[in-house]
């Protein structure tokens, strides 16, 4: 149940950051000796090998990760890594890092579960901090860091152990019992439900999107599964 | 009231989509030659210049413009412009690029309004990908692109043409007028309320910060600003 960066470059540097944050259980590999003992300084457990060999990622527990991230400074590289990290343990999650357009939709065609351009995602950064900076400065301030107010989270609805599933928004009234604000429902078919009214109905597979403070969001994660559902997130700082 | 780009490589051509894909009016300056054939290429306009001379600047009417972005290579040169641009024009918005925490934090002491750093932005959003994939989904779907169904748009109450200043939320009912939903409140004080309740009061100088379609976005500029205000802004596409 841990998750593998490769890569302690500047961008696997934050990534180790935001997981330690949530104390999420990480392993990173990096081949380059300065970046493993800037990893070890940071009492990080850091393997120095080559990513892209199967051994390396047997020897991180390939099998058991839930998610790797491929975070080296090439495209080819993290194309390997993703088609590696699938073969060995297809129900891994994959994410990658890509610096071109080209490379973004090979790694996706590579089966990778997402793929972040730093370039592409910097610039709509830039874009959205000159037209709506405080929008920007909100979801920022909600999405990532370790001192947060607010927290976005995301709530699976488990048929089992949710008693909401089939009652409507109004009906369910989460708000009054726990404070967070749903922001959408996202069907199992992929249907975005945005704003949803008090007549939206819940079904089974829904993954409620929902903001708060810590406490709201875990009071909303108490009442939608109450014997504790495995497959329901929380927020991991409070 | 047009905005200005300097620097035309990967993060700058991104910014252009975007720019242009909400309508906004601006100029690009890069002083390589391939660059600017390219921007051509696209029917951007484009200045040939170097962006750190004050002379460019006033050519590109930085004494008009509402928000310069700096998105040269060098951390440098993004700081310069920041500082001419502040200088010619104190009222402008400068936005800038940085490649190390430590440039961040120069360019943010140089006075620039927002400092993004592509390695740092791009590190959160992989590592809010691993963790959250379906909020992260959800906000990029609602903060950039061509094709959103959703929006974020960030409305100032101007007391001269608000009907609402004074008035509690559950007074208002934006909602059931709107179908927009209100997810924060910026105080002029800089205090963010998250998640505001029926018994939040709004008060002259809150940025309201909502969510909806462009229509139901409109119908919410429209309520907040019988007079149309200048000050709000508007989604600009449909
Ligand atoms: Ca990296
Ligand atoms: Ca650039």
């Amino acid at each position: 149940q841990h998750y593998i960066i490769c890569g302690f470059s500047r961008t696997g540097r934050q990534i180790a950051i935001e997981f330690r944050a949530e104390n999420v259980p990480f392993v990173i590999i990096d081949s380059d000796l300065e970046s493993v003992q800037i990893a070890q300084q940071k009492d990080y457990i850091v393997y120095q090998a080559d990513a892209t060999l199967d051994e390396t990622l047997w020897k991180v527990g390939i099998d058991r990760a839930v998610c790797i991230v491929a975070a080296l400074p090439s495209d080819a590289e993290n194309l390997y890594v993703v088609l590696s990290a699938k073969t060995l343990n297809p129900k891994i999650r994959a994410i990658a890092r890509a610096s071109t357009e080209e490379a973004l939709q090979k790694l996706q065609r590579a089966g990778a579960d997402a793929v972040v351009s730093p370039y592409i995602t910097g610039g709509k950064r830039m874009a959205a901090a000159a037209l709506r900076p405080q929008v920007m400065d909100f979801v920022d301030g909600i999405i990532s860091g370790t001192d947060r107010e607010l927290y976005m989270e995301e709530f699976l609805l488990d048929p089992a152990t949710c008693p909401f599933v089939g009652q409507t928004l109004g009906e369910a009234n989460l708000r009054a019992k726990t404070g967070a604000l749903l922001l959408a429902i996202r069907r199992a078919s992929g249907e975005l439900i945005g704003g949803p009214t008090p007549e939206t109905a819940f079904v089974p597979g829904d993954v409620l999107i929902a903001m708060g403070t810590a406490e709201q969001l875990r009071a909303l994660n108490k009442v939608l599964g109450p014997i504790n559902s495995k497959r329901l997130r929380r927020p991991r700082k409070s």
